[in-house]
């Protein structure tokens, strides 16, 4: 319950963290309108987009009908520095990084959901998206995945808000590669998205008659997610780690779904392997370790900011499969950026973020 | 923000009233477990099913995993009256009149989502449903129509919450009907739901396969929400309405569109309408009188409470077009249960129910 | 079969008419190349796009690997003009009457899929659509509803292949208006339509997260089908309809699906209407009137050139609701193109159109 | 096109086979009406089911209205195998061996849609799916891939069509395990199906709201095909294959897309994976492997008997990956059947199956 909302003025009032939200007619933005709008610790005081300045958030997305009053307006950093203490960018890549290097110089703390700093190395970044114009800021970046830096995230300014398939990857990888129980080389990643991670530009390829009833790979093996993979899967293993990463696009809005294939070092069993998933991510409010018998599906985790994991060992073959499933959009964006604004300022990492999202 | 997941000793914690919910295996019954789980005033305490007895929900309905630790029991009246204030019925028609008249023989709250308590009279009823056991609770019970029965809902100990195609039509003519600006003879209601309506029970037409990629009408002039529609209609009215009742199913999840064609008495314009429909509605927290040139879409209202509507009037052919968007579980069953279930608590009458959807 | 296929130098080879489809990368275009390319008196000598001359076509619609060879070519009208016998054109309004006045100096036969010559009047095309340049083609022009225009279609040289909508409801109504049985004034049409009827071109309206899971009315009571469905039900019925107009957007490919609200001029039932349409259409090759207690749906028509209907009598407030059912792609746009290219070639009407759909 | 449809008597007929579709309410049963329908050499003289005996079959399944004059009768077979000369049988699994055994006794030819006679070796069989009645007809029947088995089943009386998902992985791995060009051992196959691959039993996890906007795994490492798919692979190979089978059930209604990863002996290249496969297919009718950059989709293949396929090297980690897309109930069940009718009875192998699908 927002206690703002009942208009009770006896009770003690929350800290409220007043934010921007910039590119806030994207899918990544409007997300964080939504749960940053029943946030109790954030206030949203602007939301920015360079076209539909001067229009109601509301008009342009009705189903904000009579829950938000805000008004687009055209991004002038200088201004509003002076009245957000955090920001968000909704971005393309390249053109986040000048907003973020603005933002930065007047001290604004910046969660930035673009690729920009996510990759440690700018050569890395440059031979898979491009000229980077803000090298001096990689360092003072940090990956935004709470799971694996949450202590660097609580005290960074600038948070790089990792992708939507990498987050899905590395949580189902993550106790495999800490514990050193698999091969490191050619692990196979066969990740399916839904649609919403195209965005929501006018494509041809995204338009509803081309996606539904559909179903297809793009990008196999080449897809820019790939190197930020492999940065913080290496990470977490302690050794470079290579992988095969297949994505699909899937014919619903929402949701990731990760299909890994792993050579263990030694024979273990589903059993063991989902005791050894439990244990490890028994402190996590948000990853949940499935029971034997119950698969992850997307949209279980619909809305939240849940991730769903199951790991399971083929006897037949020998391999593990891991199979994980997030939002793309809450979990796999801007939930995730919630949950690093949460860990920023203090507050309990679920904060505005409890919400089960709803079957069917 | 549930100030039970902080687990903050500190803070007055609100009244919190336990409930039952029966029949929590159906689509209206789960989706009340998502309300109530984060409803702050009220407890769910037990959730029934004969067949899933001894289950834990979150097995079944794993998008709760972490989020709900209860197991499904099979339903005793008498002992489950001792622990609970109000009880939820989501029950087939016929089956839940049984049950309501067990419960409030033992003094529990009913609120009942089924059809067998929105017909006044008994013998409209058995027209169109069959034989009615409980004929001597009609007169009790109230139908949980909020905007319409507030008053009478506040003092109810047996409501009949309103079938999801009625409430989208009342809501959409009820300004209309009251200020007698239309004809109230042959009001033609075209409209659509999301196949969730349908319920979650195993029947061929509801396969994937027979409803994607498909649309259709069915049950044209004799769907079993056409009585309740008119009794309704005449109270707001005044005089006996009859309406052409015309369903369609969308293959989509949730969402009803209702579009009403009505005579009005004099010419009129959509400006003055829509002003007529805001001024009317304009304490009510749960319907949204669009602005001119935005439409409704069900995709706005998924998962909330909230009814958007939209008034038109055509010069052409001097007729008034009336278009009407809930979500069929929520507004539609079981977010309007809850929103009586504030009501005779005496709490707001929007707690737990203010979250916005999502879109995409 | 098609007999081209097996190489079977001993068959007579049918008459085969060299056609070019001018405008074939959207989903009109790339439907009668589908169609034409199994007709077996049609040969598709040429397909025209600006932006993709010089590409494969099956390159840019791999569903036509190994089924089709051509290469997209920059329109030159003088030149088609000497190769093919007839031209379909699925151009933009506005664009479409230029090229099809540019055919005719040359004598090639028009097929036109746009609005540019379907509304006898120039006045109301410049009403709802803007200038028309071609004013003196349009005495000449035919619109090509075989049903109803039949004779005047095998005669004619430029064909006005009717919209979508109109033609679902034209169906629907003919033997009503035809045998004078209801009022014609204030007919309402609620129709709602697959995704394809808004074309191929990127919209953010038309991409996936916008569909997808959404139902919405728009442009109700001013959609510019209105004035063509005015015109062609005024022939049939020997006086001025009005028709209220009311489309909506289904989260399907293709199909439409008109339900329509009439007064009849005397009682009647739904058995006697039944027979009533079955006579009127018994010789028709494409309309199917369903046996009572069978309904339209747009699944049963997809991918097809039939229209379903079914009209039924509403004994409880005495209007006629008549069902119509179509694919917008086929009998809504392309496959009525092919019948009258039929026509016009004296082939029988139904040559090249007789697959079923299929379903799932 | 269909001489018989236009009734020209002065075409010498082509011959036509007498043919019965038991189990014809399922999807695979009436996929087999569709396209025998339309086939110029055979002729449907009965269709059967046991629940709906005596119903119209376009009464059940409207597609057909006008199309098909059909009644089902139950199934007596040694009247009906005076009628028939092949019988396709669209039964469940262990239901079909008895009828199979029926049909063969008096001679008929069957072409099974069931698993019963796909696998070799009975104790296979038995281990899982139960036990078999009838396993001296194991070594009679023919596995019905007419890429790798084309001449045993020209001279074959029983055909056991193979599955779905088998189709689809062996048309995929066949040219690399031929030339011997990937280790054997561990093949990773991650297949997605579309909802009809599970039938038009009514069952609550193919019900529209379980399996719309979802996606999911199931069965991973123990489903019912792999044995198939390593009993051919492994003749393919000429050694022993093994398989990490994944299947996933994706929110469409028609299509298997695999994706499939090896690990060849040695480096290569797409560009020549693509020439590989393009010469080990260049006389296959049915299989269409893609240019280098264009990658397959279950849409592209909907409603036809076409593999596509796309065989990539990825340099990055010295994998194969193999993409496939096939229609289930077409190439995947019912056209493969046609497909294996044709060659039994010396008609061309494409005869009634060369219709494109339509896009989109």
């Amino acid at each position: 319950m927002d206690p703002r909302f009942h208009g009770d003025d006896n009770l003690n009032m929350p800290k409220q963290i007043p934010i921007a939200i910039v590119g806030a007619t994207g899918y990544t933005g409007i997300e964080l309108v939504r749960l940053c709008l029943k946030h109790p610790n954030a206030e949203i005081v602007a939301v920015t987009s360079r076209q539909h300045a001067g229009q109601k958030i509301a008009g342009l997305f009705p189903f904000l009908a009579g829950q938000c009053d805000l008004t687009y307006e055209d991004l002038a950093i200088d201004q509003m520095a002076k009245r957000v203490e955090a920001v968000f960018l909704c971005l393309p890549h390249h053109e986040s990084m000048e907003i973020a290097a603005g933002f930065r110089k007047k001290g604004t703390t910046v969660l930035d959901l673009s690729a920009d700093f996510r990759l440690n190395n700018a050569a890395t970044y440059e031979k898979w998206y491009g000229p980077h114009t803000q090298k001096g800021l990689l360092k003072e970046a940090v990956y935004g995945l709470p799971e694996f830096h949450r202590e660097e995230i609580k005290k960074a300014k600038l948070v790089a808000v990792p992708g939507c398939y990498p987050t899905s990857i590395q949580l189902g990888l993550a106790p495999l590669l800490k514990k050193k129980l698999i091969e490191t080389k050619g692990i196979i990643c066969d990740s399916k998205s839904g649609t919403s991670g195209a965005g929501r530009t006018a494509k041809a390829d995204s338009l509803f008659c081309e996606v539904h009833e559909n179903f297809k790979a793009y990008k196999v093996g080449c897809h820019r997610h790939t190197p930020e993979m492999e940065q913080e899967l290496s990470l977490l293993a302690g050794e470079k780690v290579t992988v095969l990463f297949a994505p699909h696009l899937l014919p619903i809005d929402r949701g990731i779904f990760s299909t890994i294939y792993c050579e263990p070092k030694s024979k273990t069993s589903t059993g063991d392997l989902i005791k050894l998933y439990q244990a490890f991510y028994k402190n996590e409010p948000f990853v949940k370790v499935l029971p034997e018998g119950t698969l992850p599906s997307t949209k279980n985790v619909r809305g939240t900011n849940f991730c769903h994991v199951s790991p399971l060992f083929d006897e037949r073959t020998g391999k593990i499969v891991v199979l994980s499933a997030i939002d793309n959009l809450t979990k796999g964006a801007s939930g995730q950026a919630v949950q690093c604004f949460n860990l920023i300022h203090g507050f309990p990492e679920e904060t505005g973020l409890t919400n089960p999202g709803f079957v069917p």
